[in-house]
């Protein structure tokens, strides 16, 4: 599923396009290659995205109320991105109309939905006829191999974002350690394990999708792909090791990517599992000391791991100050580098992450 | 999937039955409520199970050469179980023959396969044609649901058998403690996490087969309606903790059972797990006394458990004395109730586990 040069794409967020509830829609538009032209969502038409991402030319993107509005835009867009979850996991009728009409102007559909959408008769049929392409990026791969305790090869140092909660940002702080390690100069390679770091990279596997015999067997083999790309791989983690739905998820990515490192992903002000479907369940949070400690006791189970950094994302803390003050208060608290690299940059970070790296004794030279 | 009264079974196992490859064989002999009639292994035909599992009427039964040797038994049997995995996950063309020929002959097809029979045309058509059903116990539920972080009902107690590797007898426990609550008049339930259990029991889900984001969520419900089969639920466990291929699948099972007791099944003699694919990698086994710690540990981030007991497997030690001495000292290392149950019996475990599940201050009255 490689990403184009030249995919132009409109992003369908109609209703939801947010800083929490677009999370893919966000994440593609600020970490993407492609161009994106416009956002669809009618209820916030006339707005734009630097609204919530800032200045940067790249951010500069119209909402618009219709599909018929994003295909007038210059250059045309040649793809549509399914750029939310329907509630329930059902296709709302309204969607299904756009995504026809979308397929009949010829454009390309991106989709990260747990239904497939290539495999909707009707969408198909249209996809054939208009000769345009479907993409579910959730599908499996048809590879079926349980895991076989592959070693990293000489010289690779694989790194794994963890995290005390789903949707904190455990693919952001990847991406972000990923450019600060380009920058330095870094061979590097993301590897992407959910549908928008899959849309953000054009390779990788949604995990959550592989059948539960077979994720340790994959994620070995994404990390394998992923060392032949890059000398200083990041693994992009999913869910949280405490997750009461998830957790089943994360130690396959633990287990499966053997990583040298994990950095920790913390929500400053987060107190309990975002559980969405069941708010009257409070399932808290573990302590942010004990969970590293417990996280280089499972990890090392399979493979020895440590904890060299703790990314924090202090969106719930508006204040900049006093944003500062807490980074600073919980890198104390755990005597690891700690910043917030979506916010601040992730340069220092990255940094202190490689010389954290290269003094582990299980890190082979090339 | 009910397990119907009058199942009268034929095994296959071809040149396979044994106590180690024919876990589901022996499984299903042993423990299953179905007659079984043969087992068929050409290599060893003329043998009789009772060699392997002891002088019990139930037991004797003959191994033949052939199907047909098998239909010859009286009374006749009604379904064909497979009891062997094939090599590198191929159905042998041999086995091909001798289903078709099951089919022909009116015998329902039982398989725990990956592959699906009941999805091959060729099975599919002939069993339509014979009136007979293809029943493939690893087929995944339609219900696609992640968990809701639902709390056991007053009165339940749950008790999930965890171990140091695969392939060790976590299945075999569960089911010698549940005859043992039967035996002391519990109301109780077993739920069946893999096909052999399955096929067993005529309930339950393969949890191996079930996609990862599900795993949590349908081992939930598997739970809760072994709840409402009896007061004390007996899970069994697969994989173990520490298994570079399948810890994912023991954590799912761990955090979507929220057991209020784990028995943690040990092998005494083996050190490493049993990586037969790739035997030149050893993946020792984790210390006993660490590992029961980290399983209270991992566990009570969703809801607090405590492992009560140790059941521990022999059958490396051949000597009864010599595997007495290692139960006591496996018993006093640990603080822990210790026995084999499938060996020596499982009454006196059983009794000791009660006594500490009722102590547990999260077991609610009912």
């Amino acid at each position: 599923m490689p990403a184009s040069a030249n995919r132009r794409l409109v992003i369908l967020a109609e209703g939801k396009f947010s800083y929490h509830n677009g999370k893919t829609a966000m994440g593609v538009i600020r970490f993407g290659r492609d161009t994106v032209l416009a956002v669809i969502d009618s209820t916030q038409a006339g707005g734009n995205v630097k609204t919530w991402l800032g200045e940067k030319p790249r951010f500069d993107i119209p909402i618009v109320a219709s599909l018929d509005e994003a295909l007038a835009l210059e250059p045309r867009a040649n793809a549509l991105l399914i750029g939310i979850a329907p509630t329930g996991g059902r296709l709302p009728e309204s969607w299904r109309e756009v995504i026809l009409a979308g397929i009949a102007a010829g454009l390309d559909i991106q989709s990260g939905l747990h239904t497939f959408l290539g495999d909707d008769p009707e969408f198909a049929a249209a996809a054939a006829t208009a000769g345009v392409k479907i993409v579910d990026y959730r599908r499996p791969p048809e590879r079926h191999e349980t895991a076989v305790g592959r070693r990293h090869a000489p010289g690779k140092r694989v790194i794994l974002t963890v995290g005390t909660d789903c949707a904190i940002g455990k693919m952001s702080v990847a991406l972000e350690l990923r450019r600060a390690a380009v920058d330095a100069g870094r061979s590097t390679a993301f590897v992407a394990t959910g549908q928008t770091g899959m849309m953000i990279e054009g390779s990788g596997v949604a995990v959550d999708r592989v059948i539960s015999d077979f994720v340790q067997g994959t994620v070995e083999e994404i990390v394998a792909e992923g060392e032949r790309r890059g000398d200083w791989v990041l693994v992009e983690g999913q869910g949280s090791l405490d997750h009461p739905a998830y957790s089943c998820v994360t130690l396959g990515l633990i287990h499966g990517s053997t990583p040298h490192a994990m950095v920790l992903v913390h929500k400053p002000g987060l107190t309990a599992h975002d559980f969405d479907h069941l708010p009257e369940r409070s399932f808290p949070l573990a302590p942010l000391g004990d969970f590293i400690r417990l996280h280089e006791q499972v990890a090392s189970l399979v493979a020895p791991s440590r904890v060299v950094a703790v990314a924090l994302n202090t969106s719930l803390i508006a204040d900049e100050a006093e944003a500062r003050r807490v980074i600073a208060a919980i890198g104390a608290e755990t005597g690891l580098p700690c910043a917030d690299p979506v916010r601040f940059g992730g340069d220092g970070l990255w940094r202190d992450i490689e010389t954290a790296v290269d003094a582990l004794p299980w890190v082979t030279p090339a």
